[in-house]
This record gives C-alpha cells, structure tokens and sequence, in this order.
C-alpha cells in the first residue's frame, strides 16, 4: 500500500469520455489498495476562452477578478471527476483550493504555494476516500481564490504530494514520457526511464514543455519522486499498475540514477535573439547599466558573453532575450544609451540555443569539445557558448536547429538503445 | 442616497456585450449616488450545460458535486462583471457565496438561505465599491458550496436586498414588468404598476414564470420592495434612473398600493391532469391513505375536490397532478388500493388551470360568479373549483385555455387603460 498523487492535464479531461478514461486510471490504483489524491487542470481550450473573457471585459485587469474567473475551469472538472469516481464505484469528493486550504501568496495571477494542509485529505484516506483536487489555485491571504499561473497543476500536484508526503507524483501527460531530444526533430530519440531533478529543471527551461519548470523546483526541493506517464495509454493494458517500474519516465534524485549516462538530452529553444553593444567603456558598473533597466522592464536576458578589449579600454557585451522582446530590449538601451556609453547597438533575430544536457558531464571531461567539433564538422557556425555544471548551451543560426539537434543526439550516442 | 441590490438573470449575462450593457445599468445607479450591490446568474444555457454533464458523468448524482460544478457559471459572470464595471471607471469586487458568506442549509441542489453576514458588503459600500454576488448559492455547514436550486438568484437578490436592508431590490429581465395576463395569448394585457407581493405570489406559483416563487415569499416576509424590470432597455433613456417610479412593475406591500382593482391578473398553467377515485369508503383516514403516498413519492397534488355521498357511506374524490406525474401517480395509488378501498380509478389529461388573482376580492362579493358566468356563456365547461381569499382556479379541457384566460381578462375589465 502506497500513497500516490495523480495529476491530469487539460487533454485528459477534454470531454466526458477522456474523464471516464482517467476514472479507470484512478480505479486501477485504488484497486492496488493505494490511497489516491487526484489533480486536474481544467478542460483543455477551457482556461483559453475564459482568459480571452477576462481581457475582453477589461484590457488592464483585476489579477483577482481574473483569478475568480478563471479558476472555475478547475472547479467543473473536479466535480465530474468525482462524479464518474462515485458512478464506477469509488468512493471520492472534489476540493477547491480554498477548502483544503492551499495557502498562497498574494500574487494574483502568478501566486506561490506557502503552506498546504493535508491533515484532512490524509483522514479521508483512512476511510477509503480519494481526494479530487482543482489544480492551478490557492486561497489567498486576503480570502480569494489566487491561481499559479498557466501550467500551475503540475505544481499544485507535486506541492499536494510533499504536503500528505505521497510516495509518487505520476503527472498524466499527452506524451508518454521524457526523451532524450524532441521526437519531431529526432525519430531515434528514446524515452528516458529516469532523469535526474536538475537535468529536468534544465531540460524543461530549455525548451521540453513536458512539465512546468516550477513543478520541478519544488519536486527536486522536497524529494518529490515524481513520474511522467500517458493518460491515453489503456488503463488496464499490461504493467500500467506497476508500482515500481510503470510504463514513463521517472524524475528523481541523481543518488536514485545508478548508470548514469554523460548525457542525457539535448534540449532546444527557438526564437532567440542577440544584441550586441559594442565598443563599451570597460568600466566598473557598465553591466549594471545594461541589465538593470532591461530586468525593470521584465525581459529575461540570457547567455551573456563579454569580450575583454585588448587595451583595457573598450570592450563588447552580446547577450540573448526572446525574439519577441527585442524591439522592447532596444528600445530600453537606446533610452539608457548615455548611461551605458556604447558606440553602437546591433541585433540578429531567428537564432537557436541548442543545449546539451547531463550530469554526468560534471565527472567527464572533453563533452564540450565534442559538441564544438560535430557541429563544425557539419559547418555549423557557433555565435555564443554557455555553460553550467550538468549542461552546455550552444547559440547558433535557427535554419541549422534540426541538423544541430540531431548531430549532437547522435555524437553522444543518445539514438543507441 | 439608498441602498439598491441588482440582479440579472442568464439572458442578461449571456455575452461580454450584455455583460457590458449591465455595467451601464449599475454604473447609472452608481453615479445617481446609491450603494449598489449586484447578483448575477450564469451565461444564460451555460448551466444546462453543467447540469448535462453531471448528469452524464453519474446519473444518480451526488448533490454536493453537482453543486460545485453547476455553481462555477455565477462564479465566471461574477467576476467579469466586476472587471466590466472596472473597466468603466467603478470600483467593484466579486464575491462568492462562500466568501460573504451566505450560509444555508444542507439541502445540495436545493438549499435555503439561512443566514447572510452583510456587514463587510456594507463597510466597503461606505468607500465606494459595488458588490457583485455570484447568484444561486451559498456555503453549506459541510463547508461545500450549496445551491439554492434554479431560478435560485431571485432568492439570492431578495435575500441579500434583506440582509443589508437594502430599500430596493430590482429583478432585471427580459420581460419589462409584469402583466395583467400573459400577453402572447392576449395581447391586450397591460404592465402593472404594482402588485402586491400575496398576488405575486399566486401570479408566480399558477404559471407567470416572471420570478422564483420563493423569492417572492422571502420578499413579503421581510417585505423587500421588488421591481421587475428589462436589462434589454437602454441603461441611459430617460425614467430608467427615476428612483421612485422607474419603469416596470412594484411588488410590494399591499398597503402601498392605494387604489386597489379587484382583479389584478390572470394566470394559467398548463399540463394539469385529473384523477379521480370513486366510490371510497367515506370514513376517517381515507385521505391521508391517498394522499400520504402521493407526497412521500414526491408528487404535487393540486385542485382536490370530495362529493360527500348521499347516504354518507361512499364518496367520490378527485384531485389534479401535473400531467407528466399522471402514471406514477395511478401506480402509487393502485398500489395502495386494498389500504385506500376505492372503486374504480378514472384519468383526464390535457386540462389548464385557469385563475383569477386580486386581493381586491376579499372585500368584492360576485366575483367568482362572474367567472362562471362568463366562462358558461363561451360554452366552456368547468371541471373543478377551488378558492382562496385573493383567487379563484377553475379547471377546464386545455383546448379552451386561450379563449378562458381572454375572456375572463375581458370581464374584470383588465383591458381596459
């Protein structure tokens, strides 16, 4: 007997019949003997067209108002959730956030978890009850619903399963797992049967939309074991109810990885762009010049690459932010241009950051310069090179993302079972 | 200065545009100077939809789910009436059953009211926001969202009007007021000026389906004035902010309305159906054996009438249903035979109820008579009679609906300007 906490995302509660589908999932793990606490997203498009509501009826909205809105997506599906449970048998009640309570901060619209209380949820338990769970919503300090921002009952999931201390999160997903590169670039990518929390963090940042990154903080801060797994498998196909090795990808603690490989995934994010500075005065608190209006205007700058001038004098700041903030970037320095003191400003759009990723690489030297030569090899020009402890990201033009992706998936021999 | 409580019902929410027609009804109010609190119903047809899926996902559903999922349609119009008002320029905060609260009773699917705290309604309405209340329900001693059962935010207005002692409540909707009779069948029926809450009352439970029974009983009871009005008239033209005499129709204390008619309307409803028993042994109990069965198998029994026998040892009874009740009705009582000692068993369906309403009446001899009469010389037969001190009901064949319900609004003169 085990405690698990299931999570369905929007595809898998769409309609009435995906939600019958996830009540044989629950079945089949409360038939186990397990004791369940199921979260769900809202039905998929739902949230969209109540979001598209909330900015119709007012351009500059009420984040708590928006909240409020849409937040019920999560309500509906709950109570059907519990309602197909009970008609297969199951004895099961729906909670919102603001019955359990999930604590939030006052963030409206993008609201933190503080404090979950499980206490009731783990009593029901004892009388055979599941627990039906709106994801994606908090109670806040002020007495309303606040919502954790789009993608938010990945969260919620994991934060429920360190609160009633779950021995596994299984987030129920449309794919059926976490491979080692996207599969519509790279046929031969293979699904991982376990990655560790930081290759997942890094993974997720990059580009592997699978889960949201916040989800996987807080699963590597509490230990959280959590599995990625289809909801579209049969319920009661073969191996579905193994407890120990189900069919998915399990993310963990590195300790639990024993073979590890050098690396595990090469992750891509596309639309990036670059703007360089040139000819800076290499002074103390240039950089700050730089990035801090660009942080009070909410762009996420990246890979940062600063040439030293060979006299000491003059120097070149690069660095990334989204295509789409580009106009916004340039506009921020231009305003701040006697501030910073540049001699010109130049800017490419349409760029790719490929990354390798694995904490292997931590133990193993020459992983970078085994990348650096492949995509030489294929004529690949690199134009900005970062890299941390367990991965190496590589900036390059968007036209060579797919061959870049796959020259790198098969140097480190990811496309080898 | 007064206090005024709003609501719109689902036509008047169905879009952002309507949403946004109702925001200039409040902000009208708002800018004449009153303390405004507004309750609003779903989407018009979004709970029929809510309701279809409960329905699907468990047809013998738990009314606590059913609950939290229908409720979500007052949760959306809610708050995207605020963010509307908002965006207009007023201050303006949702509010949820659960949030106020508005506690009831247990009774899921069907709860009642049994307390409202409006005193943090009534502090904010001193610094100037408008309150806007998710109609139809409340907060269960379970500490699970209750509904109050369809139709259930006329009660939830009528009820707030009554615990912030508000000095209007008014009922917008997309008809302008309440009529002397209902004016697709004649078409010469007038809007009333006002009508008394007890006429309401008959008016609403006999088939005017202008407003929730029960809202009207909680009206007269803490006698909260009641306008009913359009939400489809233009919010600016001129009268509509006129705070003594706006248009559409007062119900309200019969003392207010100082020349009173003797007959203020005509209501019918359809579908009835006739049972009768004949040849009952005539002794004590004989009515509790029929009718105690009926009311356990939730059947509403209307319109009984008993011919007391000539030798006082049999008796014949008859009674009306509603004509979808009519087989499960025959089955209870055929079941009961040996315990009731009827006869023989007789069925009509197809007939109307027709009533004539006035408070006027009490104090008016010849009024009933006139009715006989009138319906007599249109060749109309009359299958039953009951009465009360401020109705008549006359049960005819449904084929004489329209020409009864015309000429009985011709011969109380109703008419007439």
């Amino acid at each position: 007997m085990a405690r698990i906490v299931m999570k369905f995302g929007g595809t898998s509660v769409a309609d009435m019949d995906r939600i019958r589908n996830v009540a044989r999932h629950v079945k089949r793990e409360v038939d186990a003997g397990h004791e369940v606490a199921v979260v769900v997203s809202a039905m998929s498009g739902k949230t969209n067209e109540l979001v598209a509501w909330t900015r119709d009826a007012s351009p500059m909205h009420d984040a708590r108002e928006y909240d409020a809105v849409v937040a019920s997506g999560e309500q509906v599906t709950s109570g059907l959730l519990a309602l197909a449970l009970q008609n297969i048998g199951i004895n099961a009640r729906s909670w919102q956030g603001w019955q359990i309570p999930i604590k939030t901060d006052n963030a409206h619209g993008a609201a933190r978890i503080l404090e979950i209380d499980g206490s009731e949820l783990i009593r029901r338990f004892g009388e055979g009850q599941v627990a039906v769970i709106a994801g994606f919503q908090g109670l806040g300090p002020d007495n309303r619903i606040a919502t954790l921002g789009r993608g938010g009952s990945d969260t919620s999931a994991v934060a429920i399963a360190a609160a009633i201390k779950a021995d596994r999160c299984d987030i129920y997903t449309d794919v059926d797992g976490v491979y080692t590169t996207d599969p519509r670039i790279e046929p031969k990518a293979k699904r991982l049967k376990k990655i560790a929390f930081e290759e997942m963090l890094e993974m997720a940042s990059l580009g592997a939309k699978v889960l949201q990154v916040r989800s996987v903080e807080l699963a590597m801060v509490f230990k959280v074991r959590t599995f990625v797994r289809s909801s579209f498998d049969d319920p009661d196909a073969p191996g579905m109810g193994d407890f120990l090795n189900p069919p998915g990808t399990l993310i963990c603690d590195e300790e639990e990885i024993l073979e590890q490989e050098v690396v595990t995934g090469i992750a891509y994010a596309k639309d990036e762009a670059q703007i360089s500075l040139r000819r800076l005065a290499d002074r103390p608190g240039v950089s700050a010049a730089i990035f801090g209006p660009l942080a009070e205007s909410h762009i996420n700058v990246d890979m940062i690459v600063q040439n030293i001038s060979e006299d000491g004098s003059k120097t070149d700041m690069t660095f990334t932010v989204p295509s789409t903030d580009v106009d916004k970037a340039l506009k921020v320095l231009n305003d701040s241009k006697d501030k910073i003191g540049f001699d010109v400003i130049q800017n490419e759009s349409g760029l790719v950051k490929v990354s390798v990723i694995g904490i292997g690489m931590r133990s193993h030297a020459g992983v970078a310069a085994s990348a650096f030569r492949a995509l030489a090899e294929k004529g690949i020009n690199i134009k900005a090179i970062t890299t941390s402890e367990i991965k190496i990201s590589i900036l390059i033009d968007g036209a060579y993302a797919e061959l870049a992706v796959r020259t790198l998936h098969s140097v480190y021999g990811l496309d080898k079972s």
